[in-house]
Protein backbone atom coordinates (compact mmCIF):
# COMPACT_ATOMS: atom_id res chain seq x y z
CA UNK A 1 0.00 0.00 0.00
CA UNK A 2 1.74 3.33 -0.71
CA UNK A 3 2.84 5.89 1.62
CA UNK A 4 0.56 8.68 1.36
CA UNK A 5 2.13 12.49 2.13
CA UNK A 6 0.07 15.30 3.49
CA UNK A 7 1.62 18.56 3.54
CA UNK A 8 -1.25 20.70 4.50
CA UNK A 9 -2.66 21.76 8.15
CA UNK A 10 -6.13 22.25 7.05
CA UNK A 11 -5.69 18.49 5.79
CA UNK A 12 -9.32 17.03 6.93
CA UNK A 13 -7.53 13.78 8.17
CA UNK A 14 -4.47 16.11 9.95
CA UNK A 15 -7.15 18.06 11.78
CA UNK A 16 -8.71 15.10 12.78
CA UNK A 17 -5.43 13.42 14.24
CA UNK A 18 -4.57 17.10 15.74
CA UNK A 19 -7.54 16.99 17.75
CA UNK A 20 -7.20 13.74 19.07
CA UNK A 21 -3.73 14.67 20.25
CA UNK A 22 -4.59 17.26 21.63
CA UNK A 23 -8.14 16.95 23.72
CA UNK A 24 -8.57 13.77 25.95
CA UNK A 25 -12.10 14.46 25.37
CA UNK A 26 -12.22 13.86 21.82
CA UNK A 27 -9.84 10.13 22.20
CA UNK A 28 -12.77 9.15 24.93
CA UNK A 29 -15.69 10.14 22.43
CA UNK A 30 -14.08 8.74 19.33
CA UNK A 31 -13.11 6.06 20.97
CA UNK A 32 -9.09 5.98 19.00
CA UNK A 33 -5.80 7.13 20.42
CA UNK A 34 -2.72 7.93 19.16
CA UNK A 35 0.24 5.85 20.21
CA UNK A 36 3.92 7.64 20.64
CA UNK A 37 7.21 6.42 19.79
CA UNK A 38 8.71 3.34 18.42
CA UNK A 39 8.48 1.51 21.63
CA UNK A 40 4.55 1.53 21.76
CA UNK A 41 4.10 1.01 17.87
CA UNK A 42 6.48 -2.25 17.73
CA UNK A 43 4.78 -3.44 21.34
CA UNK A 44 0.86 -2.73 19.22
CA UNK A 45 2.19 -5.02 16.45
CA UNK A 46 3.92 -7.71 18.20
CA UNK A 47 1.02 -7.96 20.99
CA UNK A 48 -2.07 -6.48 19.00
CA UNK A 49 -1.35 -6.30 15.29
CA UNK A 50 -2.73 -4.03 12.53
CA UNK A 51 -3.13 -0.15 13.53
CA UNK A 52 -6.16 2.10 12.07
CA UNK A 53 -3.16 4.41 10.51
CA UNK A 54 0.44 4.80 10.70
CA UNK A 55 1.89 8.44 10.75
CA UNK A 56 5.58 9.14 9.98
CA UNK A 57 7.62 12.64 9.93
CA UNK A 58 9.87 12.98 7.21
CA UNK A 59 13.17 12.93 8.86
CA UNK A 60 12.23 9.54 10.80
CA UNK A 61 11.61 7.69 7.60
CA UNK A 62 15.65 7.71 7.32
CA UNK A 63 15.49 5.25 10.71
CA UNK A 64 15.97 1.24 10.70
CA UNK A 65 13.44 0.90 13.36
CA UNK A 66 11.08 2.65 12.19
CA UNK A 67 11.54 1.20 8.41
CA UNK A 68 10.89 -2.30 9.91
CA UNK A 69 7.76 -1.06 11.63
CA UNK A 70 6.72 0.57 8.18
CA UNK A 71 7.31 -2.32 6.21
CA UNK A 72 5.24 -4.61 8.89
CA UNK A 73 2.44 -2.00 8.53
CA UNK A 74 2.35 -2.67 4.42
CA UNK A 75 2.51 -6.12 5.42
CA UNK A 76 -0.67 -5.89 7.12
CA UNK A 77 -2.05 -3.80 4.75
CA UNK A 78 -2.43 -0.38 6.64
CA UNK A 79 -2.21 2.90 5.34
CA UNK A 80 0.59 5.00 6.23
CA UNK A 81 0.75 8.72 6.38
CA UNK A 82 3.71 10.82 5.91
CA UNK A 83 4.18 14.03 7.46
CA UNK A 84 6.46 17.18 7.25
CA UNK A 85 8.58 16.99 10.37
CA UNK A 86 6.87 20.40 12.10
CA UNK A 87 3.05 18.94 11.01
CA UNK A 88 4.32 15.99 13.23
CA UNK A 89 5.39 17.41 15.96
CA UNK A 90 2.22 19.49 16.83
CA UNK A 91 0.76 15.53 17.29
CA UNK A 92 3.36 14.36 19.51
CA UNK A 93 4.39 15.31 23.27
CA UNK A 94 7.73 13.04 22.79
CA UNK A 95 10.96 15.39 22.68
CA UNK A 96 13.60 14.47 20.78
CA UNK A 97 12.02 11.25 20.13
CA UNK A 98 11.69 9.05 16.81
CA UNK A 99 8.50 10.47 14.75
CA UNK A 100 6.44 7.92 14.53
CA UNK A 101 2.94 7.50 15.77
CA UNK A 102 -0.13 4.74 15.48
CA UNK A 103 -3.64 5.75 15.30
CA UNK A 104 -5.78 3.06 16.91
CA UNK A 105 -9.11 1.85 18.42
CA UNK A 106 -9.04 1.52 21.92
CA UNK A 107 -10.81 -1.77 22.95
CA UNK A 108 -13.96 -1.84 24.43
CA UNK A 109 -14.10 -4.85 26.83
CA UNK A 110 -17.50 -6.36 28.08
CA UNK A 111 -16.66 -6.29 31.70
CA UNK A 112 -16.60 -9.66 33.16
CA UNK A 113 -19.49 -10.59 35.89
CA UNK A 114 -17.21 -11.37 38.74
CA UNK A 115 -13.76 -10.90 40.07
CA UNK A 116 -12.26 -14.52 39.37
CA UNK A 117 -8.58 -13.94 37.96
CA UNK A 118 -5.71 -11.93 39.21
CA UNK A 119 -6.36 -8.12 39.12
CA UNK A 120 -5.84 -4.87 40.15
CA UNK A 121 -8.44 -2.51 41.26
CA UNK A 122 -8.08 1.11 40.92
CA UNK A 123 -9.61 3.82 42.68
CA UNK A 124 -9.67 7.36 41.67
CA UNK A 125 -5.77 7.15 40.94
CA UNK A 126 -5.47 10.73 39.47
CA UNK A 127 -1.54 10.82 38.14
CA UNK A 128 -0.57 9.41 34.51
CA UNK A 129 2.95 8.30 35.47
CA UNK A 130 1.41 6.33 38.56
CA UNK A 131 -1.10 5.08 36.33
CA UNK A 132 0.80 3.93 33.58
CA UNK A 133 3.62 2.20 36.22
CA UNK A 134 1.31 0.60 38.17
CA UNK A 135 0.03 -1.62 34.91
CA UNK A 136 3.67 -2.28 33.81
CA UNK A 137 4.46 -3.76 36.56
CA UNK A 138 1.32 -5.43 37.05
CA UNK A 139 1.71 -6.85 33.61
CA UNK A 140 5.46 -8.07 34.38
CA UNK A 141 4.11 -9.78 37.63
CA UNK A 142 1.70 -11.30 35.44
CA UNK A 143 -1.61 -9.99 36.26
CA UNK A 144 -4.27 -10.29 33.60
CA UNK A 145 -6.62 -7.38 34.33
CA UNK A 146 -7.46 -3.65 35.67
CA UNK A 147 -10.76 -2.22 36.66
CA UNK A 148 -10.44 1.51 37.06
CA UNK A 149 -13.77 3.47 38.92
CA UNK A 150 -14.96 6.61 37.59
CA UNK A 151 -12.65 9.43 38.25
CA UNK A 152 -9.44 7.41 37.64
CA UNK A 153 -7.27 8.68 35.30
CA UNK A 154 -8.14 7.70 31.68
CA UNK A 155 -6.52 4.30 30.86
CA UNK A 156 -5.33 5.41 27.07
CA UNK A 157 -4.23 9.04 27.19
CA UNK A 158 -0.70 9.55 25.36
CA UNK A 159 0.91 10.08 28.52
CA UNK A 160 -0.10 6.73 30.55
CA UNK A 161 0.13 5.13 27.68
CA UNK A 162 4.23 6.23 27.23
CA UNK A 163 4.57 5.14 31.03
CA UNK A 164 2.83 2.16 30.22
CA UNK A 165 5.41 1.18 27.85
CA UNK A 166 3.08 -1.64 26.28
CA UNK A 167 1.61 -3.11 29.13
CA UNK A 168 -1.62 -1.90 28.21
CA UNK A 169 -1.69 -4.29 24.90
CA UNK A 170 -1.29 -7.31 27.57
CA UNK A 171 -4.00 -6.60 30.16
CA UNK A 172 -8.03 -6.04 29.94
CA UNK A 173 -8.74 -2.78 31.00
CA UNK A 174 -12.04 -2.15 31.93
CA UNK A 175 -12.96 1.51 33.08
CA UNK A 176 -15.64 3.33 34.59
CA UNK A 177 -16.17 0.31 36.71
CA UNK A 178 -18.40 0.04 40.08
CA UNK A 179 -15.82 -1.38 42.27
CA UNK A 180 -18.37 -1.51 45.30
CA UNK A 181 -20.36 -3.62 42.78
CA UNK A 182 -17.46 -5.92 41.74
CA UNK A 183 -16.64 -6.34 45.08
CA UNK A 184 -19.72 -8.05 46.03
CA UNK A 185 -18.52 -11.28 43.36
CA UNK A 186 -15.52 -11.78 43.63
CA UNK A 187 -14.13 -15.44 43.79
CA UNK A 188 -10.49 -14.12 45.01
CA UNK A 189 -9.13 -12.41 48.04
CA UNK A 190 -9.08 -8.64 47.67
CA UNK A 191 -6.01 -6.96 49.12
CA UNK A 192 -5.55 -3.34 50.05
CA UNK A 193 -3.00 -1.63 51.60
CA UNK A 194 -3.39 0.54 54.36
CA UNK A 195 -0.65 2.11 56.76
CA UNK A 196 -3.14 1.22 59.83
CA UNK A 197 -3.20 -2.04 58.96
CA UNK A 198 -1.91 -4.86 61.56
CA UNK A 199 -0.91 -7.48 59.08
CA UNK A 200 2.27 -7.45 56.91
CA UNK A 201 2.08 -7.71 53.35
CA UNK A 202 5.18 -10.80 53.91
CA UNK A 203 3.41 -12.91 56.34
CA UNK A 204 -0.17 -13.10 54.11
CA UNK A 205 -0.30 -16.36 51.44
CA UNK A 206 0.08 -14.78 48.06
CA UNK A 207 0.41 -18.00 46.06
CA UNK A 208 -2.62 -18.05 44.75
CA UNK A 209 -4.54 -15.22 42.04
CA UNK A 210 -5.64 -11.60 44.77
CA UNK A 211 -7.24 -8.92 43.24
CA UNK A 212 -4.94 -5.44 44.33
CA UNK A 213 -6.88 -2.60 45.51
CA UNK A 214 -5.19 0.65 45.41
CA UNK A 215 -6.49 4.54 45.59
CA UNK A 216 -6.62 8.33 45.11
CA UNK A 217 -2.96 9.20 45.64
CA UNK A 218 -4.22 11.87 48.39
CA UNK A 219 -6.94 10.24 49.88
CA UNK A 220 -6.13 6.77 49.62
CA UNK A 221 -8.83 4.15 48.79
CA UNK A 222 -12.79 5.18 49.91
CA UNK A 223 -13.22 3.95 53.07
CA UNK A 224 -16.43 1.95 51.98
CA UNK A 225 -14.07 0.04 49.47
CA UNK A 226 -11.82 -0.21 52.20
CA UNK A 227 -13.92 -2.44 53.99
CA UNK A 228 -14.87 -4.80 51.04
CA UNK A 229 -11.35 -6.10 50.87
CA UNK A 230 -10.90 -8.80 52.24
CA UNK A 231 -7.22 -8.28 53.72
CA UNK A 232 -5.89 -4.89 54.74
CA UNK A 233 -1.91 -5.44 55.23
CA UNK A 234 0.95 -3.19 55.67
CA UNK A 235 3.76 -2.55 53.96
CA UNK A 236 6.38 -2.44 56.99
CA UNK A 237 8.94 0.48 57.33
CA UNK A 238 12.29 0.92 58.17
CA UNK A 239 12.63 4.87 58.37
CA UNK A 240 10.62 7.68 59.56
CA UNK A 241 8.48 8.34 56.34
CA UNK A 242 4.38 7.48 56.62
CA UNK A 243 3.82 6.04 53.49
CA UNK A 244 4.76 4.82 49.74
CA UNK A 245 3.62 6.85 46.20
CA UNK A 246 1.03 4.39 44.75
CA UNK A 247 2.69 3.12 42.07
CA UNK A 248 5.53 1.86 44.33
CA UNK A 249 3.41 0.45 46.76
CA UNK A 250 2.02 -1.51 43.52
CA UNK A 251 5.44 -2.66 42.74
CA UNK A 252 6.22 -3.93 45.85
CA UNK A 253 2.70 -5.57 46.47
CA UNK A 254 3.11 -7.29 42.83
CA UNK A 255 6.36 -8.64 43.37
CA UNK A 256 6.13 -9.97 46.91
CA UNK A 257 3.51 -12.22 45.32
CA UNK A 258 5.77 -13.25 42.47
CA UNK A 259 9.08 -14.05 45.05
CA UNK A 260 5.98 -15.99 47.07
CA UNK A 261 5.10 -17.79 44.07
CA UNK A 262 8.31 -18.31 42.55
CA UNK A 263 9.28 -19.82 46.16
CA UNK A 264 6.07 -21.45 45.75
CA UNK A 265 6.34 -23.00 42.57
CA UNK A 266 10.27 -23.77 41.94
CA UNK A 267 10.56 -23.86 38.08
CA UNK B 1 6.91 38.29 64.89
CA UNK B 2 4.10 39.96 63.08
CA UNK B 3 2.58 38.86 59.79
CA UNK B 4 4.27 40.96 57.13
CA UNK B 5 1.24 41.97 54.46
CA UNK B 6 2.92 42.50 50.50
CA UNK B 7 0.02 43.47 47.76
CA UNK B 8 2.48 44.51 45.31
CA UNK B 9 3.66 42.29 43.00
CA UNK B 10 6.63 44.75 42.52
CA UNK B 11 7.88 44.20 45.33
CA UNK B 12 11.38 43.16 45.42
CA UNK B 13 11.08 40.36 47.73
CA UNK B 14 7.94 39.28 45.60
CA UNK B 15 10.12 39.46 42.22
CA UNK B 16 13.28 37.40 44.06
CA UNK B 17 10.44 35.13 45.15
CA UNK B 18 8.67 34.77 41.61
CA UNK B 19 11.85 34.00 39.99
CA UNK B 20 13.01 31.04 42.15
CA UNK B 21 9.29 29.63 41.56
CA UNK B 22 9.44 29.73 37.95
CA UNK B 23 13.42 29.31 37.18
CA UNK B 24 15.65 25.94 38.18
CA UNK B 25 18.72 27.90 37.53
CA UNK B 26 18.01 30.40 39.73
CA UNK B 27 17.12 27.87 42.89
CA UNK B 28 20.39 26.10 41.69
CA UNK B 29 22.48 29.67 42.10
CA UNK B 30 20.45 30.78 44.74
CA UNK B 31 21.06 27.83 46.92
CA UNK B 32 17.71 28.42 48.31
CA UNK B 33 14.16 26.68 46.92
CA UNK B 34 10.25 26.70 48.30
CA UNK B 35 8.13 24.06 49.83
CA UNK B 36 4.68 23.89 48.66
CA UNK B 37 2.00 22.90 50.33
CA UNK B 38 0.88 22.07 54.17
CA UNK B 39 2.60 18.35 54.68
CA UNK B 40 6.04 19.53 52.87
CA UNK B 41 5.91 22.72 55.44
CA UNK B 42 5.36 20.30 58.43
CA UNK B 43 7.53 18.07 57.79
CA UNK B 44 10.17 20.66 57.42
CA UNK B 45 9.61 22.10 60.71
CA UNK B 46 9.34 18.53 62.25
CA UNK B 47 12.57 17.48 60.58
CA UNK B 48 14.57 20.51 60.21
CA UNK B 49 13.62 23.56 61.71
CA UNK B 50 13.20 26.49 61.20
CA UNK B 51 12.36 28.31 56.97
CA UNK B 52 13.95 31.58 55.63
CA UNK B 53 10.48 32.49 55.56
CA UNK B 54 6.78 31.45 55.56
CA UNK B 55 4.77 32.29 52.68
CA UNK B 56 0.52 32.27 52.86
CA UNK B 57 -2.38 33.29 50.53
CA UNK B 58 -5.18 35.48 52.14
CA UNK B 59 -7.47 32.50 51.54
CA UNK B 60 -5.34 30.23 53.63
CA UNK B 61 -5.12 32.16 56.96
CA UNK B 62 -8.51 30.81 57.79
CA UNK B 63 -7.61 26.89 57.38
CA UNK B 64 -6.34 25.34 60.86
CA UNK B 65 -3.26 23.52 59.98
CA UNK B 66 -2.20 26.43 58.25
CA UNK B 67 -2.26 28.19 62.24
CA UNK B 68 -0.68 25.54 63.70
CA UNK B 69 2.29 26.14 61.19
CA UNK B 70 2.31 29.49 61.99
CA UNK B 71 2.45 29.60 65.23
CA UNK B 72 5.25 27.34 65.19
CA UNK B 73 7.30 29.71 62.56
CA UNK B 74 6.66 32.32 65.11
CA UNK B 75 7.90 30.57 67.97
CA UNK B 76 11.10 30.00 66.05
CA UNK B 77 11.19 33.36 64.73
CA UNK B 78 10.52 32.89 60.99
CA UNK B 79 9.66 36.06 59.11
CA UNK B 80 6.01 35.07 57.57
CA UNK B 81 4.70 36.96 54.74
CA UNK B 82 0.84 37.38 53.85
CA UNK B 83 -0.11 37.89 50.27
CA UNK B 84 -3.42 37.76 48.16
CA UNK B 85 -4.51 35.10 46.58
CA UNK B 86 -3.41 35.95 43.36
CA UNK B 87 -0.11 36.81 43.83
CA UNK B 88 0.30 33.45 45.67
CA UNK B 89 -0.78 31.60 42.67
CA UNK B 90 1.93 32.87 40.85
CA UNK B 91 4.18 31.51 43.15
CA UNK B 92 3.08 27.61 43.48
CA UNK B 93 2.24 24.46 41.08
CA UNK B 94 -0.34 23.25 43.36
CA UNK B 95 -3.66 23.33 42.34
CA UNK B 96 -6.26 23.12 44.38
CA UNK B 97 -3.68 23.28 47.47
CA UNK B 98 -3.61 24.88 50.48
CA UNK B 99 -1.90 28.28 49.56
CA UNK B 100 1.25 28.12 52.26
CA UNK B 101 4.99 28.04 51.25
CA UNK B 102 8.70 27.96 53.02
CA UNK B 103 11.77 29.84 51.40
CA UNK B 104 14.23 27.61 52.69
CA UNK B 105 17.88 26.79 51.66
CA UNK B 106 18.96 23.57 50.17
CA UNK B 107 21.55 21.60 52.05
CA UNK B 108 24.90 21.56 50.78
CA UNK B 109 26.77 18.99 52.21
CA UNK B 110 30.40 17.93 51.48
CA UNK B 111 30.60 14.46 50.34
CA UNK B 112 31.66 11.70 52.94
CA UNK B 113 35.06 10.04 51.79
CA UNK B 114 33.84 7.08 50.71
CA UNK B 115 30.74 4.81 50.45
CA UNK B 116 30.05 3.24 54.25
CA UNK B 117 26.37 3.47 55.27
CA UNK B 118 22.96 2.40 53.17
CA UNK B 119 22.82 4.84 50.30
CA UNK B 120 20.92 4.91 46.67
CA UNK B 121 23.52 6.09 43.42
CA UNK B 122 21.18 7.28 40.65
CA UNK B 123 23.01 8.11 37.18
CA UNK B 124 21.45 10.50 35.38
CA UNK B 125 17.51 9.76 36.53
CA UNK B 126 15.54 12.02 34.81
CA UNK B 127 12.04 12.27 35.57
CA UNK B 128 11.05 14.49 38.77
CA UNK B 129 8.42 12.46 39.91
CA UNK B 130 10.42 8.98 39.28
CA UNK B 131 13.17 10.97 41.49
CA UNK B 132 10.74 11.63 44.43
CA UNK B 133 9.66 8.72 44.20
CA UNK B 134 12.67 7.24 44.98
CA UNK B 135 14.16 9.06 47.61
CA UNK B 136 10.19 9.06 49.42
CA UNK B 137 10.47 5.00 49.20
CA UNK B 138 14.31 4.93 50.55
CA UNK B 139 13.50 6.85 53.50
CA UNK B 140 10.41 5.08 54.16
CA UNK B 141 13.07 1.43 54.27
CA UNK B 142 15.62 3.34 55.95
CA UNK B 143 18.32 3.79 53.89
CA UNK B 144 20.61 7.21 54.59
CA UNK B 145 21.92 8.86 51.20
CA UNK B 146 21.45 9.65 48.05
CA UNK B 147 24.56 10.50 45.51
CA UNK B 148 23.08 11.58 41.77
CA UNK B 149 25.03 12.20 39.04
CA UNK B 150 25.91 15.05 37.11
CA UNK B 151 22.80 15.01 34.65
CA UNK B 152 20.19 13.84 37.20
CA UNK B 153 17.38 16.02 37.46
CA UNK B 154 18.02 18.45 39.97
CA UNK B 155 17.24 16.78 43.83
CA UNK B 156 15.67 20.53 45.00
CA UNK B 157 13.05 21.45 42.15
CA UNK B 158 9.37 21.73 43.46
CA UNK B 159 8.02 18.86 41.31
CA UNK B 160 10.81 16.43 43.43
CA UNK B 161 10.08 17.93 46.42
CA UNK B 162 6.07 17.23 46.33
CA UNK B 163 6.69 13.61 44.86
CA UNK B 164 9.34 13.07 47.44
CA UNK B 165 6.87 13.86 50.34
CA UNK B 166 9.15 15.36 52.94
CA UNK B 167 12.12 12.36 52.24
CA UNK B 168 14.50 15.32 51.57
CA UNK B 169 14.44 16.04 54.90
CA UNK B 170 15.52 12.53 56.13
CA UNK B 171 18.22 11.54 53.64
CA UNK B 172 21.85 13.25 52.94
CA UNK B 173 21.21 14.31 49.43
CA UNK B 174 24.46 14.67 47.52
CA UNK B 175 24.44 16.17 43.92
CA UNK B 176 27.09 16.46 40.98
CA UNK B 177 29.12 13.08 42.06
CA UNK B 178 31.37 11.46 40.22
CA UNK B 179 29.97 8.02 40.76
CA UNK B 180 32.70 6.05 38.80
CA UNK B 181 35.13 7.89 41.28
CA UNK B 182 32.77 6.49 44.15
CA UNK B 183 32.55 3.18 43.43
CA UNK B 184 36.15 2.93 43.84
CA UNK B 185 36.01 3.55 47.32
CA UNK B 186 33.18 1.54 48.81
CA UNK B 187 33.08 -0.20 51.93
CA UNK B 188 29.76 -2.06 51.15
CA UNK B 189 28.01 -4.18 48.14
CA UNK B 190 26.73 -1.93 45.51
CA UNK B 191 24.00 -3.65 43.61
CA UNK B 192 23.05 -2.76 40.32
CA UNK B 193 19.88 -4.17 38.52
CA UNK B 194 20.26 -5.41 35.01
CA UNK B 195 17.29 -7.57 33.06
CA UNK B 196 20.07 -9.33 31.58
CA UNK B 197 21.70 -10.53 34.77
CA UNK B 198 21.31 -14.32 36.07
CA UNK B 199 21.34 -13.63 39.69
CA UNK B 200 17.40 -13.14 41.55
CA UNK B 201 17.53 -10.30 43.80
CA UNK B 202 15.51 -12.49 46.17
CA UNK B 203 18.64 -14.94 46.26
CA UNK B 204 21.35 -12.04 47.16
CA UNK B 205 21.53 -11.70 50.97
CA UNK B 206 20.57 -8.18 52.20
CA UNK B 207 20.42 -8.74 55.55
CA UNK B 208 23.59 -5.73 55.64
CA UNK B 209 23.67 -2.44 54.27
CA UNK B 210 23.89 -2.15 50.82
CA UNK B 211 24.28 0.85 47.59
CA UNK B 212 21.82 0.55 45.48
CA UNK B 213 22.74 1.74 41.67
CA UNK B 214 19.33 2.94 39.24
CA UNK B 215 19.81 4.22 36.00
CA UNK B 216 18.65 6.57 33.36
CA UNK B 217 14.97 5.55 32.39
CA UNK B 218 15.88 4.84 28.79
CA UNK B 219 19.14 3.96 28.81
CA UNK B 220 19.55 2.40 32.33
CA UNK B 221 22.70 2.72 33.95
CA UNK B 222 25.89 3.26 32.08
CA UNK B 223 27.74 0.23 30.82
CA UNK B 224 30.66 1.57 32.53
CA UNK B 225 29.52 2.24 36.08
CA UNK B 226 27.40 -1.16 35.64
CA UNK B 227 30.81 -2.85 35.67
CA UNK B 228 31.59 -1.40 38.91
CA UNK B 229 28.89 -2.94 40.57
CA UNK B 230 29.88 -6.01 42.94
CA UNK B 231 26.41 -7.27 42.32
CA UNK B 232 24.12 -7.33 38.75
CA UNK B 233 20.42 -8.89 39.86
CA UNK B 234 17.27 -9.13 38.49
CA UNK B 235 13.66 -8.67 39.30
CA UNK B 236 12.05 -11.87 37.56
CA UNK B 237 9.15 -11.38 36.01
CA UNK B 238 5.67 -13.62 35.12
CA UNK B 239 4.80 -11.53 32.31
CA UNK B 240 5.42 -10.41 29.03
CA UNK B 241 7.36 -7.25 29.76
CA UNK B 242 10.69 -6.38 29.67
CA UNK B 243 11.84 -4.12 32.00
CA UNK B 244 9.71 -1.98 35.43
CA UNK B 245 9.54 2.37 35.64
CA UNK B 246 12.98 2.92 37.92
CA UNK B 247 11.09 3.84 40.67
CA UNK B 248 8.71 1.11 40.71
CA UNK B 249 12.24 -1.27 40.56
CA UNK B 250 13.91 0.66 43.29
CA UNK B 251 10.90 -0.05 45.41
CA UNK B 252 10.45 -3.85 45.02
CA UNK B 253 14.64 -3.71 45.71
CA UNK B 254 14.07 -1.75 48.52
CA UNK B 255 11.60 -3.41 50.61
CA UNK B 256 13.03 -7.22 49.55
CA UNK B 257 15.71 -5.86 51.85
CA UNK B 258 13.50 -4.62 54.59
CA UNK B 259 11.51 -8.33 53.96
CA UNK B 260 15.15 -9.58 54.81
CA UNK B 261 16.25 -8.09 57.26
CA UNK B 262 13.00 -8.14 58.90
CA UNK B 263 13.22 -11.94 58.70
CA UNK B 264 16.51 -11.82 60.20
CA UNK B 265 16.53 -9.65 63.05
CA UNK B 266 12.82 -10.40 63.78
CA UNK B 267 11.48 -7.21 66.07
Amino acid sequence: MPIKPISSRDNSLYKELKLLAASSQARRKEGRTLLDGVHLCESYLLQVGKPLLCIVGETAMRNDEVATILRRCDDLSAQTILLPDHLFNALSQVENGIDILFLIETPQLAQPPCLSRSAVLLDRVQDPGNFGSIVRSAAAAGIEQVFCSAGTTFAWSPKVMRAGMGAHFLLAIYEHVDLADLLERTDIPVVATSSHAQQRIYDLDLTQPVAWLFGHEGQGVADGLLECATHRVTIPHLGAIESLNVAASAAVCFFEQVRQRMTHYPP
